[in-house]
Order: structure tokens, then C-alpha cells, then sequence
């Protein structure tokens, strides 16, 4: 029992489909995914107007230890995204710019970390995109085991080996490969759709016109009246 | 009971006594205020260098349901600002680009929401300032009632419509706006001092000569001692 | 008992050993010292890209009062850090720009303060680097006794008056003055480590094999698999 | 400005439709009051069973500081509850058995605070209920104004002197005096009308049924599967 | 997209198995298991001494809204234990003893939310075990899809369906039915060995020495040493 | 340097003034101590109405390991009390059943632990106390040095080996043994003060007259009012 694996081989979805959904941003990619895949605000992006996507690989790790981060960087590829999480909560900072360095190397296009990075000023110096649950130098050991490549939480959301990963300024979202293709549909659609409504609301018109709530407003009894009664 | 309204009308404050408190300050307002109206922390500038001023038109919405948000842009003048509060905790989402969009066409100067916002990148390219309990791209419904300009409180402080709101780098504030004039005033006047002040001690006078403190250190039993006694 | 002391005597480093240390790095220099004398991350940089080292000047201050710093400001000198704790948790904004326009009139080179700060746009335009809990523009009194270069605890680090301070991007770090020397002979060793560590990462080198962590990983049950076991 | 009151006249509730309150307990009276009400969950019961309905004596208080729940005890009468707030975050013990005991002589039904309290053990064994933010010992001073029965922000909450109060262990609930007998009546039909409910559910009928919500799923597009599809 | 389900059958674990996992306990469990499936300790158990076990049925729910409890009852049978988490943090009170009335009628025999509950008094009255994040009698609505046994993310931990969840003073475990028997083996096996060990200790064998830990400790570089070295 | 040292020697307070310590209470000692030595409220008892005095054994453990504790065993006495930091934040189950059976073994009285605790009916059950930042059943390593009886901060107090510690339901505090005699002293007359003054309270004499509170209020501005102001 509790074995711990490195996974070679992971499905990845296709390079367009990713990058149409990097360009549609976080916000629309949830939406047009059903509201589904959002990381938790508390992994927020060290830096700012960053914006990538890639595919996931995943670290389970033991906290206060980046033994495992090492031995995944062997399995990353071009255009992959590193996720990692730990055992048990923690903000060391297990990241720094060494590993960076060994990511950027391979290609890979950013990081994404339930837990804590450092060397942040080289990082951002050297463009290498990081959302973190928090900033900390604390250092960490090499000396326990855990698994590259399995299924892991990140700030509640499940995240497998090949999954899409999108982030930008609006936090990070994921979404198993095979859902892709119609996602990156819906979410074209969405943003046309969208680019309509903003002219239209510039124009003046209204959202409660716009999107016909005035009969909703009014069937869940909510009254407009001049003063507040006492 | 558990009535939902919608109030039309509130009593704003003057534009040249917003105007005032906003140049002045979060910071110098809160002490020409009697150090009085400051939102908590937890709320706080998701752009660096703005600073705003208007009148407040307030929301008190469902959790994860931006219905209300709508609602209320009918509601807004130019130089208000949107206050936004939801019936119990939450970080997701409820406003973006398209809210933000709908808001400056109807000249509102910022909002203020003690929950989340999305399109982060977008709001800070367009010059729509907000200050926020969260930044998270988590959607939102439209399907529960909610009230408009009825009093609220956000942060920790209560809010009504046509409060006067501030707010910049240090935080949001907020007024009662019969109390505008007389703030204003005092404001004026502490600005004044502080410039003296800030002078003097930039001379090499000390805070504990320039405000009298030795006297107070020596009665409350403070000693100067050369080392620390074991 | 509950004395309350200012004590005006600290023994601090020598300014070129500071300077080494401040150039090395938080991260660095926490891995050269053997991991210790790191501040929690709860204690943030307030401004990005700022670096700075020397001589700690502690307050220990009752919650909402700031008479102590005032009383501090004496006792510094070129080179020093002002390092402020509160007896319980507190995220007032105890300091400003009257204070820190006192302080740089000393020669003081930044500000740690587990609590808050405010006017955070001035001091960001001055140029005064803080490292605090909170920005927040909250009043406080001049009202209850504490002391200066007495021992204090800052976000779970003990810190005493003369204590080499550095700050940067990654956090806030203390050393003993005495251990000054040896710590930056470390630091410098590390760095021209790092940078051959570097070259041979960006060279396509793996960690695991730069660090020979393969026959750790087999050791500790580690099992490459090229697809996960159902 | 910043003027500091201590009031002594508070309209309080009939003490017959406080009982009836009380009696009904905190989740239902916030349900027939409109979902209002409601402090926030990090206001905790620190005892098991107390239940408890007063009318608000309100404390404003400078944190660490616990001389106006000195002030206090003097506006207060049998039948009250002390509410506590402070004008900035603290969990510091500004409430113990003393003024518990104070308190008790006076006829005060416990205690609501914003803030911690210490000698829990001894608050427990006479009988004294109390629910706050924190339990902690930590010592206050004597120094700072506030004020009495002003409108103050308990944990999300507005709170006046002379509203009703009721507590018990699903946590706080503030009403105004005047709505007291309406609420009242709403919470006796439902309680009549839960006792009704309880019973069908206990003979095996579902909720979806009882409340008529097959409809609304199916509209909701909720679909019924043997299996989850891939 | 976005689809929500209600699924109807879920593969459960032996009724045997689930009681010598729940007789075990979970922190025995947890270890037996290979050290996974623990809950975060935020959602913590509201009694004092239950200790349960059972197959997951599992809610995904808007936040704020209990629609998708209600569905949910209809899918529970005798030794069920309803898994319940928000599509967004919340800490609502989503559940109450009309519920627990419901579930107990169908011989469920506890509720793991990830989010908050009321009518504590009765839950623990009518002996009705929950594990939550928060106790808050804030009401919710009947108005957002939501599902019923799709996996979801509970504190951190993916539950599905049919996943045997134990529960007891120690937080919350889950397991994959299929895992069951052999975790079950596993963990019998730890327990005779932890008695074994219990009485070596208690005899005053040093851990240290029963499990050999003083050559780690010298391989470590840990020293000892009579006093602390200046 | 990063030195690791198991300390075998602390100085010890005499028992008689630990035992006068631990029946006067945390709450007056920390007042007798001149308001020091409080650890933070995250650090809480996990049991109801223990309380315990003793010399600290002190452990820095690395997060997730709990090798030093079982190192640390061989360092107790009777009357002892293990304090457990680690060198990160950490709410992992670093204690458990077989942990407690060997201190109380060898005679400790309690733990108090800035990090998790495990099997705690088991701990309830035999009486073993102990104050803790978590209960969560997060099994750890036994892989990563540490020190025993150097110095430690421990919720934001700094713990030497052979420090007085005492725990109450109002939480933990810490003193130098050599200011054990003094404190006790001082805590001694602080009861018999209090006892004269709960009896003077309880006969209707308020607070603000027993500690001549008026004047104060006088002159802080603080005024009388029969009603709130417009």
C-alpha cells in the first residue's frame, strides 16, 4: 500500500485547442466550461499579466520537501505546466529559481503550487510565470517520497497527469484534455457573444433590459420604492 | 416579512466635498473623522495608485448570484461608487468587464465589494478601479432576490446609499454625507498641521519632543536604561 | 515587574557583513545560516524590488498605540531597521509617513512591523521599504507603555535590539550580529555554487542527476511506471 | 468630531416576546425574520446548551482596552445582554469573571463579544454564557475612550442598545425592538408548521416531495442516470 | 456542458469492511491506507465521542442553496453517510434536523459537510453525527442545480460515490470501496501491533530504541550535548 | 552551521512554586507577570477543565516529522511538560496514543504543541492533556533533524527548556524559572485582591467606582447622555 509512482506518459490535449483556450482567459474558459475546474483564490499569481496554458504534470508531495519536484522535471515537455501539491498544508517555499531554470530549459511555461515559492524577484526577472498559495524563502529537505504524474487536489480542485491548466491575472482553471476541443468551441462563442454585450451595454443599455430580469426581479418579489420605509 | 427593495432615491453629499475628502485621503480623513468608517483590511485595492471618491449606491446580494449587481446599475449617477455585500461570506466573482462596462458609461468611479471580482486584467486596462475581498473568476447566478440603497455593512462597517466613500491605497472609508462638510473642514486643517510636522521632523526634531511624550513615557514607568537588565 | 525599558545600547554588525548579507539574498542566506531565522509570510513586502540589511531596532507595543515608536526613532541610527511587534495580534496602521520621514532623516533603511502600516502610497514614493501584516489606514492611540531593544517575537521569530535584519521580495530574515561573519562566508560560497549549479542546469542537466537523488528515490520505494496502476 | 458617549436610555423589547424568541432558538427566528440578522460563524458559543434572549447594551471599544465595559455595566438591567465590540480586529480576554460577576448581580442574561474572553473555566461554572471570537487571557488596559449603546458592527452585524438578542448554540441573532412581536408570530407558526413537516419526514416522505421540488430540478435541467456517463 | 446528475447507483464497499475500518478508526485507517484520504481538519466533528462508518453519497451545491440535499435523500439507504460540498467556499448553515430527520428515517448514519449546519442542539440531541466546516444557522434557498454522486473535492480530498468514509474524533477519512478489504487487513494488523507496542512503552522502552532511531539520529548530525553552546 | 543539538540539561523551577503557579491560573499569572509570556489563542485545549504546571522540554521538529519528539522522550522527567514547535507551519498529527503513553510514563503532566494532535479520544480517555493548534490524524516521518531544549517560539512565545509552563482552559503561558518565586508572590496577592474584589462587585459596588474609573472618563471626553445624539 501507499505507493508512490512517477507516470511516464500522460495524455496531452492539442497545442491549438490549448492555446485558444489560454486566449479566451480563465473567466470565459469557466464559464464556458459550466462553471467547473477553478482553482481556489488562495493560489494567486506572483506577478502580473501573466497568462499561460499547458498541459498538467502533477506532484504529490511531502511537505517541507521538494524531492519530488526534481524527479518530475524529467517528465515534463515543451509546453507543460508544473502543479504541485502537498501532503498536508504548507508554505514552504519549495520553488525557487534553480528549478526555474530546469523548467525553462525543457520548455515548460509556468508553474502552479499549493504551497510556497522563492528566489520570486529572479523569477519574475527571468519571466517565469508562478501561482502560488504564498511567497516564502523557508528552505526544504530532500528525504521523503511521494508521486509524479498521479492524481492530485490543488485548492480543491482534482488535477491529472495531462489535464489542460490555464492561468492568468483571474486565478487558475483545469480541464480534463478530452473536454477541450468543445470547450475551446463554447468559449469562442462566448467571447463573440460577449464582445456584442459590451457594446451594447456601452451603448446604454441596460443589464436588467438586456438580460430580461425585470420579470424575475418582480416574480421574486423584489419592490421598487422611492425612500426606504422605517 | 424578509422584504427585498429597491430604493431609488438617496441624499448624496456635494461633489466639491467628495472631492476634498478625496484628495485628502483615506488615511487623514479616518483621524479628521474621530478614526471612524474604515472598512477591515480584508478589503483592499486590486490596482495600485487609484483613489476615488462618490457616493455610495449599495447591494446586499445572495452569495454566488450577482442579480442584484445588476439591478443596481440603473440606480447609479455619475461620480457614485458601487458597494457590494453579499447576505453571508463569499469570494466568487460577481463582477466584471461587462458590469464594469455598464458602470462607466453610467459614470460610477469604482466599487467596492466585500467579496470577489473577475476580469481582473481587463478592469485595470480599462481604469476601472475596485477594492475586494478576493480576486477569483468563480461564477455567479442570477436567481435570488436581494435589495438595493438599503443599509449594509461591508467589512465590518455599515454603509447606507449616498454615503460618502473613499478610498485608495490604504483602504476604503466611509461617511455619513450630512458629515461631509464638517470632515472636509477638519481634514483641510490636519493636512495643514501634518505638513508643519512632517517639516519639522524632517529637520531632526523627534515625535517624542514634537507631541510632548516624555513626560507621558516617564509616568507610565517607561525607563531609559543603557543594557538590558537580565 | 512588567518593567518597561527603552534600552539605548545595541551591539550591531559591522556594515560591510550586513551589506554581504542584504546582497546574498533572504533565500541565500537562510539556507547558508542552516535554515533558520525566517519570519512567517504573514509579514509581506509593501513595495516590489526593494532590498535592504541592518542593525535591528525592536518595539515591543501595546495593540492600537503607537507611543513606543516614537520612542524608538531616538534610539536609531544610519543603517538601522526598525522592527515593531504589538503584545497581541493587531493589523492597525501604527505607522506613516510623519514617522518614516523621522526615520529616514536618521538614516534608517526600512521598516518590519508585524501589524500594519499606512499612507502606503507616500511611502512607496518616498522610497521607505516596509515589510508589514497589513496596510491599513486604522488610528491608534498614544496612551500605554512598551519597550524598545527588548526581545520580541516578530511573526515567530525571536529578534533583539542590534540583530542583522535583511528584506527583500522573498521576506524578512534575523540573524544574530555574531553570527554575521560566518553566515555571509556561507552566503558567498552558495552563491558561486548556485551559479555553477545554474550554468549546468540551464546546460539541460536533470537535478535528479546533478544531485544524484536516483538512488534515493529507488531507496525510498519510488517506481517509475509508464501508465498509472489502476 | 470623535466624540465618545455613554447613553443611558435604550427602548427596549416587552421581555414576554423576547422569551418567545429565545424560546424559539436562533435558526428559526432567523428564518421568520427574513433571513436577517445573523452574526457571523467566528462569534462562537464557549459553552454547550446556554441559550439565551436579552435586550443589547452595545460596547464601542479601543482593542486591548476594556474600560468601557466598566462604563457598561451601570446602563445595564435584568434582562440584558452585554454586546462587545472593538474598533479595530482583538482577540485579546477583555471580559472575565469579575465583570461576569458584576454583571450577574445586576441581573445581565450574557454576554456577545466581538473579541475574547478569559476565566472560561470559572465563567462556566457559575453559569455565566458567553460567546465571543476568541478565548485568550491576554491582559487589557484602562486608557482609551468609547462609547455605550452607539450603533456598533458586531461580526458582521449592526447592532443598537435596546435590540433584541438572542444566542444559543448555533450562534447570534440581533433584532430591532419594534419587530420583535411580528417576528415572534412568525416564529410560532413555524415551529407549529416544522413540527408538521418534522413528523411527515420521520413517516418516510421525501423533502423533494414535501416541497414540491421535482419540478424545479427537471426545469433546472438536473437529470436523473443509473450511471455516471464518461 | 455543465450538465448536473443525479446519480442513482453507486458501488458500495462490504458492510463488514466499512465496520472494521470504522472500529479501527481513522488515524490507524490513515496509516494502514498508506497515509491518504484524510479530510483538512477544518471540517471537524460538532460532538464529542461518534464514531461512524458507511459508503458516500455525495452533493455538489451551489453555495447557499440546498436544493441538491433534498435530491439527494432519495439516493440514500441504511449505512450511507452524506458527503456535501458548495461549488465555492461557504459556510452556510445548508443543513438542519429536518434534514437529519429525513436521513435518519433512512438509516443514514452521519453527514460530512464541507460547509456549515445548524440546529446543533437537536443534531446532537437526536444523535445525528456531523463533521463540518463551520456551525452557522445562516438559511439558504432552493433555486441552483447542483449533483448527486458526481466526485467531488471535500477539505481536499476527492470523494465519489460509494467511497466507504469513516468519521470520528480524529476528522474524516475516505477510501475507495475497493481498497476496503485489504486497508481493512492492513489496519487490524497495525492494531495488534500498536498494542504490542503500547505495553513495550508503557514497560519504558524508549521509542528511540524500539524503533531504532538513535544511528538516524547520528547519521542526521543531531549532537548531544550537556548545555546549549553559546 | 544549521547545527542540531539534543540538550540533555535544563534548569528546573522548584515544584512547590510550578504547583502555586499552575493553581493560580493562566489568566492571573499572566496579569501577575506583568501581561507576558501568553501564547497566541491558536494554541487551545483540546480537553475540557485540565490544568497542568511544569518545566518545558522543548522540541523543534521539522514539519511532517516527528522523529525529535521521540527523541525528546528520553529527556523528560516527572513534572515535565514536552513543547512541540516545528520549523514551518504545520497542522500534521506529529502525536499520538503510543507518543503519550511513554510520557506519561516517564511522568510528564502535558503537552503543548504548535502543530497537530492524533488519537484524541484515546488522549481524553486516559487523561492525557494537551493544547494544540489542530486535531487532524496526518501521519508524519521520521526523517528530518531537529533539536530538543533549544530555545523555540511557539505561538509567537519564545520556550527555553526548563521554562514554567502552565495551561488552563484559558489557554498556555511561559516564564522564566528563575521568575517563578517572584511571580508566585505576586499571583498569590493578586488572588486575595480579587476575591475581595468579587465580593465587593457582587454586592452591587460597580467597577467603575471600585477602580475610580469616573475621573478617567472625565477626561477622556467621554460624555453622559440620555439619548444618542442626531
Amino acid at each position: 500500500m501507499a505507493a508512490h509512482y512517477i507516470v511516464r506518459s500522460v495524455d496531452r490535449a492539442e497545442p491549438d485547442v490549448i492555446a485558444a483556450l489560454r486566449a479566451a482567459g480563465v473567466a470565459t474558459v469557466h464559464e464556458a466550461a459550466g462553471r467547473i475546474g477553478l482553482l481556489g483564490p488562495e493560489v494567486q499569481p506572483r506577478q502580473t499579466g501573466a497568462a499561460i496554458g499547458g498541459s498538467a504534470i502533477t506532484v504529490s508531495s511531502h511537505p517541507g520537501d521538494n524531492l519530488m519536484l526534481h524527479a518530475a522535471v524529467e517528465m515534463c515537455r515543451p509546453g507543460d505546466v508544473l502543479v504541485v501539491t502537498t501532503t498536508s498544508p504548507s508554505t514552504d517555499g519549495m520553488f525557487g529559481d534553480l528549478l526555474a531554470t530546469s523548467l525553462m530549459t525543457r520548455g515548460v511555461v509556468g508553474l502552479v503550487i499549493d504551497a510556497g515559492v522563492r528566489d520570486i524577484a529572479t523569477l519574475r526577472e527571468i519571466g517565469f510565470p508562478v501561482w502560488s498559495r504564498a511567497v516564502h524563502a523557508q528552505g526544504t529537505v530532500k528525504a521523503s517520497p511521494g508521486s509524479v504524474n498521479v492524481p492530485v487536489v490543488a485548492a480543491g480542485q482534482l488535477v491529472r497527469g495531462g489535464d489542460i491548466v490555464i492561468a492568468d491575472d483571474d486565478g487558475v482553471l483545469v480541464l480534463r484534455a478530452a473536454s477541450g476541443p468543445a470547450v475551446a468551441d463554447a468559449a469562442a462563442k462566448r467571447l463573440e457573444n460577449e464582445a456584442g454585450k459590451r457594446e451594447t451595454l456601452a451603448g446604454g443599455v441596460l443589464g436588467v433590459d438586456l438580460y430580461n430580469l425585470r420579470p424575475l426581479l418582480e416574480e421574486l418579489g423584489v419592490r421598487y420604492v422611492d425612500r426606504l420605509p422605517e
